[in-house]
């Protein structure tokens, strides 16, 4: 292990992280907040600044890092990311608990929106805007952010780590092999932010919230973006008016995008954008989705205690859908009443995740369409053992090899979905009655497997909000403390694909080579 | 497509089932039932006899079965046993409606368990026989039963059929390479049949039934042996007193074993089923899966309504584990309102399921192990990219193709089972009340994710009772139509382990060639 090499790189993510912790901090000065509230920021970001000066001090003998090395990084900056990112809500006490702080930051970079806290209109300004805060940052990645803004002698280094860190089954030659191109993606994501931003503002303000209305439309943009999902006012989206619930549905969907494409449009290669497979899979499921939630929702074969008009049923669809497809999160309505049909596709739509190469999470449309392909590859060798496959996927021939990679993939994500799901079922809050208080009306859940279930894909996949007792209108507060380190990690083995969290903690990786 | 050839085997297995069924047809004759239950088994004998000897006549040109003819004649096969095997529920009017009872043969012949009988106590002995009896012929294979006691010119045909319908990622060599083993193993399937019989009449009779001892140990003790699972007195097994029980409990686990062992012990190689991974792997999650199912029931950290002794506890532990990991599905007690940790538990090993080569359901035991290993393989690969892997599996190297193919099962598998799910949410049983009647208690249950999810697993994994509203107390009658041929064809993939059933169903399959 080169530890002065990783400790280097370490460091320059700590003071990164110090340098973000400024916008919080900056928040709390514009509201005014008490002085426990700006220490609260001031004294994590002073401690990681120090910590992160005084690594790269020690001169490492090799400037490179091998594959092992970056993978084993990649999920060590996540884990301290998430330990010192924690400090600010212990200290100012708005989550005291530093377990439930850890849950709550590392849902927040990993892009989860799952949350500890039960009343947001108790918390402070600066709180919401660093958890809200942290989708943005935790959306284009950690590590891609320091490798193509601070220069690096070694350019496999860079791409160890990318590898890591990039959702979905490979980094797209585009985006490896180029720093400059990297960089342009940071704009396109910077200037899509800045729009939402601006389209939102043109909505009249929420009642009630009439002066924060910047504030609220930066905080539902960073979700968006970072397709997170952490609600801020009560009832996550349900207050905002339908035109802002549109441009949000609009917004999501265009950042579960792979962000090669927009440099495919800019580069005026409009042709090859709507020529991608994974880009028509992806619209294909969306569509079929919001068709099935919609017919649940306005067929009605099932009893269910919200009255929706036909455009509020195909808003409240295509706004879920778009939500918890790209893992973002956000709600505009109590969706854990609604028919089996319509809760059958919102789940299998957070299995599946949205494209590779984007902000969000889940098992992702490649994978799903490169599996299918791989099993019909199996299906016609045994009907004719010497057929050859030629099967091609966005141009290029399938090679045998991906497709088994992504079948192991695709088999460990349910392992570790099983795994967590037993891990669950320790905690006293399982059979316990949680009263939900929604649009839906006020209801009774018991907290049972579906509950588990769900807050497992939700955190696999990085969505946020589950079903049952952990539905929408919950939070995730009942478990027990071992309950949350194992979903903290299950959305950290979600975000970084799984593989980098489990070279992290192989002991061979920590042997001298 | 050698149609003729086809056909010829079909006959012949045709004619099986008529032979078959003069075992219900006589028991039809001892319990004296009408003229209506006579002609119910009477009918269907006489047209598949007819039918089969018929598919005799024409003289095929090959006399060898390609591959792909193998393996959509084995998914054929199945699919032609239970259509003329639902016929006689039809005319004795125990399951007056022919899904149903394609549903329940289908059930019967996979091994699977459930039904859509709603009460028991009305249901003919003649009905209850064929039920139990279709356990233990599907148990072993159809196929396999024909092409060993039917002599075939063409060794290489018999391969592709025995490799399609046998549980588990390859048939040992053990069992492929001659006829004369797989008698072997049919004798000692009957022996240890025959020995499960004689030492459940040493237990007292159960009161109420004394005059049929015999006759229901007889039908216990084919599910045990086919790892099926249907119940033919209320209350599954609960009735059986804890000799009976614990009986059955070491009869399932034997029966969930590898036959291959058994072959090994009786030419004296007691050691090589000691060594044996998969063996190993087997017991210990056996004995994991009861110490958390019985701390789950001593511990109480929920409340449930059963008070057991130790004793009990330890019982229902077992029984529950040793029944639903060998995929058979009887019941001792009513496990769907034990506590999270149990009930997951059990979740876990009805995924799994038993040894490949048994006569049971689920992924299997080797397979869960290789996966594992691949997965391991995996994570070393990258830490350090020369690694070349040693693994081994029952002493053979382990190869890289081994891997994929289970990789690749294992995602089927779970896509398989995310579909049956998404269509069962079509159902308008969903969302509805449920009266469960059980030792703990009367109470209401709405038939929502989990039952759904539960019904899925089980018929997938072939293994009987689910939970919720079709747990061990209920029954599937009230699916639709639509989903009980959903199920009914989950339990056939699950059963034959998907290709076979994806070869049928596959154009190429059926192009001249």
């Amino acid at each position: 292990m080169n530890y002065k090499k990783l400790g280097k790189i370490l460091g320059k993510i700590m003071i990164l992280e110090g340098i973000l912790m400024l916008a919080p901090l900056v928040v709390s000065f514009i509201y005014k907040e008490s002085l426990r509230h700006i220490l609260a920021f001031l004294i994590p970001i002073i401690a990681v600044t120090a910590i992160g000066f005084l690594l790269q001090l020690p001169k490492p003998k090799r400037d490179d890092l091998y594959q092992k090395e970056g993978f084993a990084l990649t999920a060590m900056v996540w884990i301290v990311m998430t330990l010192f990112g924690a400090i600010p809500f212990v200290i100012n006490g708005d989550i005291p608990n530093y377990i439930d702080a850890c849950f709550e930051i590392m849902s927040g970079f990993t892009t989860t929106g799952s949350s500890v806290i039960t009343d947001l209109t108790v918390v402070s300004h600066s709180t919401l805007f660093w958890r809200s805060f942290s989708h943005w940052i935790g959306g284009m990645g950690i590590l891609v952010f320091v490798l193509i803004f601070i220069p690096e002698s070694n350019d496999g280094s860079s791409m160890h780590l990318l590898r890591a860190e990039s959702p979905g089954p490979q980094v797209g030659k585009l985006v490896s092999k180029m720093k400059v191109t990297t960089r342009i993606l940071y704009l396109i994501y910077l200037g899509m932010t800045v729009l939402e931003v601006v389209i939102l503002m043109f909505d009249k303000p929420i009642p009630g919230y009439e002066d924060d209305q910047l504030f609220l439309n930066l905080l539902a943009t960073f979700g968006c973006a970072g397709t997170g999902g952490f609600g801020f006012i009560p009832g996550s989206m349900e207050l905002f008016h339908p035109f802002s619930q549109y441009v949000m549905s609009i917004f999501l969907i265009l950042f579960g995008c792979n962000f090669s494409l927009y440099y495919l449009l800019l580069i005026g290669k409009i042709r090859d954008v709507f020529r991608s497979e994974e880009f028509k899979s992806y619209f294909l499921i969306i569509g079929l989705a919001v068709a099935f939630v919609f017919l649940g929702l306005v067929g009605r074969f099932e009893a269910f205690p919200q009255v929706y008009t036909t455009e509020e049923a195909f808003r409240h669809s295509l706004f879920q859908v778009a939500s918890l497809m790209t893992t973002a999160g956000y709600t505009t309505t109590d969706y854990h009443v609604w028919p089996m049909l319509s809760t059958m596709a919102l789940i299998l739509v957070m299995f599946i995740g949205a494209m590779a190469g984007s902000t969000a999470g889940g098992i992702k449309v490649s994978r799903i369409v490169m599996a299918l392909k791989g099993a019909y590859i199996n299906v016609r060798k045994l009907i004719n053992p010497r057929y050859v496959p030629k099967a091609k996927f966005e141009g290029k021939t399938l090679e045998q090899n991906t497709i088994n990679d992504v079948f192991a993939f695709i088999t460990l994500y349910f392992f570790i979905f099983l795994a967590a799901l037993f891990l669950l079922s320790f905690d006293p809050v399982n059979g316990q009655m949680v009263t939900i208080v929604s649009d839906a009306g006020t209801y009774q859940v018991e907290h049972g497997f579906f509950s588990n279930f769900s807050a497992v894909l939700t955190c696999i996949s990085n969505v946020g909000p589950a079903f049952e007792a952990v539905g929408p209108y919950s939070s995730f507060a009942g478990y027990s403390e071992f309950s949350k380190v194992i979903l903290t990690f299950t959305m950290l083995l979600g975000r970084l694909e799984i593989l980098p969290v489990l070279i992290l903690f192989n002991k061979r990786t920590w042997k001298k080579i």
